[in-house]
């Protein structure tokens, strides 16, 4: 018989995760959500529908322009499906913890949507774990954001990574004092956000902004770099703005000296990302070979106000797929996610079967049943193909001795029931030799 | 300054989930994820966007008319936010797993969106976990799935439950016997769901339903309970297509017997709810006192096929609001969410409070820093508004001595440096009186 196939693709920038990815997803998932935890960070959910004007209170024109949005057949109103999750996280902290004293330590874990462009190949499902700090406007809050991060990567040993610290009031102060706006200071970012010095140049005399706007200007692409970068800037700020920014940068660089993690850091005062939303200490984490970064945030002192609740915050997330693609490369995760055992049953009885199964399951194993009828070679195919690590035979007149075949090389030993309800199983399948 | 509020309400049908619950919900589904994995079951996660014709192929009409869709602006295919887990679950099986050998065990733990009517006041949003487990006809498969329900709600403890037990098929060879079709086979469905017997009663002689097609209908909405029901359905069919259904319930009622969990179970064969979309064995959990199930499966031996993978298939999923709703009336559980220690700080040095705060972390302690300036008296208030347990304080001159106060009565005792590194912090903090 042939079946007609059905065109049953599955739309470009999102994807299926099959077990193995998704057990590493899980893992990430949950070594993020241990460190917030111990942190002192409580975790929230949020609703996956908002009204699309409530959300939009909260973000920027870029992340608007993203926004999966519809009509709601019930009020006629647009509906938004969340692209962030910080506005609902303000949102939430406006209305139904605005009673509670500050600070919250806020944490979140899920996905968001996104539209990308057709030909960007981007991915249009974010799986996003992050951290609000609502409430502080000390550079402790900035540095806690910061370690934490460290934390996590240290935790899953991603190997070399840094963190690439901003503060955008100092950037935001030198381009304010150019006197640019609308389209030519856009273009001003654009070209400092490549570093495109020559741009910089041009756009600069063009629009005659005077010579020490444009000598600020023209360093901004230079300040990156280690702890010196603070003391180049030093040299060439002129306004009490940038000079209480670089105050700033230098108090929150002390603590996270303190915190022990200076050696991961390097600083980007050119850095244009947050200028739209962030308001103080910005910054993204990379890992070696991973372009793009696995984690970013930073302060936003101005958001709580936009929802009727004005407070200081700052707050990061982890992009976990960017984190997979990083953790792809360490095979040893792969072992776990198979399970134990296989039962192959060849009696008429099932009584014997079950009782096993139970068993071996209250010891903690990840037991399958083989209900299918075959042979026990291919049952032994299934499982080797299905990466479980032992096959146990209930076969009839065992007298409760069975036998069990190590799937990866076919060795067999046998277990006595007496000792499958013994606390030691584990020990002695594990040394069976 | 008054500022003016903006309307930063939610839609209705979707929630916040603050702390407290959030943790149920965590709590909850790692329960579910740990029984699914000791089953065999291995976890995927499917995507938030599907090609609207691609889930329509696995949905019944009821479901198509409740998908969130919109244009997608790439392609100008219609988009649709998965209503349901299955149809994607199918797919993935039908395209990336098709090479695999058979059964598959797969395991899914998400939210989906439904439109519901506005005075309804149901949930938009559905948080699901559960599993499909294809490739398998055996009464066995099904008699699994209705297990590892129990299994789950046991672990759980939800208190009393019980499973219903449906098999469709023999419903559905009642109502095919009938010859009705069309409306007066919907309204008789809908009757027979209400187990309203006088307007079937009336739907049956109005269409001249003959005598013993209507005696066999008129029997169903009283063929509920225990196992008698079965001898009792006996007495009635006269089909081969309902004796074998009848067959199958008796099989899979004795495989249940087997696995020890009869005495949850109730028979219901005037079941209709799965009629459109399941072939087989069904069946929903309740929890006494939750008027709405909070699980539900059976066999769908047409969906695979449909996918161009013919392939018989059962499954169930819990409905995770419903659970939680169970889990409300067990306050036992509320006690974990807050962090265990506040760090108070009344010194200029940042050192010593960093380096107590990663001391408490790595023996597993919730820990927040209170990094606003405020009073003890105000910072003990704030631990006892967010459920910390303890406050810590570290003071000048303290030479490593420190005071705690135990949040909940205020009672204060201290702790050496040298305590706090030891193996032992946790039984001296417990024990302190």
């Amino acid at each position: 018989m042939t079946i007609a196939s059905p065109d049953i693709s599955l739309p470009r920038g999102v994807n299926d995760f099959l077990p193995e990815l998704a057990a590493k997803i899980g893992y990430i998932e949950a070594r993020i959500r241990r460190v917030f935890e111990l942190w002192g960070f409580r975790r929230i959910i949020t609703p996956k529908l908002e009204y699309e004007d409530v959300m939009s209170i909260g973000m920027g024109e870029e992340l608007k322009g993203k926004t999966y949005r519809f009509d709601d057949r019930q009020t006629g109103r647009l509906l938004a499906f969340p692209p962030d999750i910080t506005p609902q996280v303000a949102r939430i902290v406006a209305t139904r913890l605005k009673g509670s004293p500050l600070p919250h330590r806020i944490s979140y874990s899920g996905r968001v949507l996104r539209q990308t462009a057709m030909q960007a190949g981007q991915s249009r499902e974010i799986f996003q774990s992050g951290v609000e700090l609502i409430g502080l406007d000390s550079p402790e809050a900035d540095a806690e954001m910061v370690a934490m991060a460290v934390e996590v990567m240290q935790n899953l040993a991603l190997g070399d990574f840094k963190i690439d610290l901003g503060q955008v009031e100092f950037c935001r102060s030198i381009l304010t004092a150019s006197g640019l706006s609308g389209q030519p200071l856009r273009d001003l970012r654009v070209a400092l956000s490549h570093k495109d010095s020559s741009a910089v140049a041009r756009i600069t005399a063009e629009r005659g902004v005077s010579a020490q706007s444009t000598k600020e200007i023209m360093l901004l692409p230079r300040l990156f770099g280690g702890r010196e970068v603070v003391n180049e800037a030093e040299q060439i700020v002129t306004t009490a703005r940038a000079r209480t920014a670089l105050l700033n940068l230098k108090q929150t660089l002390d603590i996270l000296d303190i915190h022990g993690i200076s050696d991961y850091l390097t600083i980007d005062l050119g850095e244009t990302r947050g200028l739209d939303y962030h308001t103080g200490i910005t910054f993204e984490g990379f890992v070696s070979g991973i372009g793009e970064p696995v984690c970013s945030g930073g302060r936003y002192d101005q958001l709580m106000g936009r929802y009727g609740f004005p407070a200081p915050a700052t707050g990061f997330t982890f992009n976990i797929l960017n984190l997979l693609q990083a953790l792809e490369r360490r095979p040893e995760l792969e072992a776990s996610t198979g399970s134990d055992f296989l039962l192959f049953n060849s009696c008429e009885d099932r009584q014997e079967v079950l009782e096993v199964a139970r068993i071996l399951r209250s010891h903690g194993y990840r037991t399958a049943r083989d209900i299918i009828r075959r042979s026990m070679e291919d049952s032994l195919q299934y499982a080797r193909r299905m990466n479980i690590r032992w096959m146990l035979l209930i076969e009839e007149n065992s007298s409760g001795i069975y036998r069990i075949f190590r799937v990866r090389d076919g060795h067999q030993f046998t277990v006595s029931r007496q000792t499958l309800e013994d606390d030691e199983l584990l020990a002695f399948i594990e040394n069976s030799q």
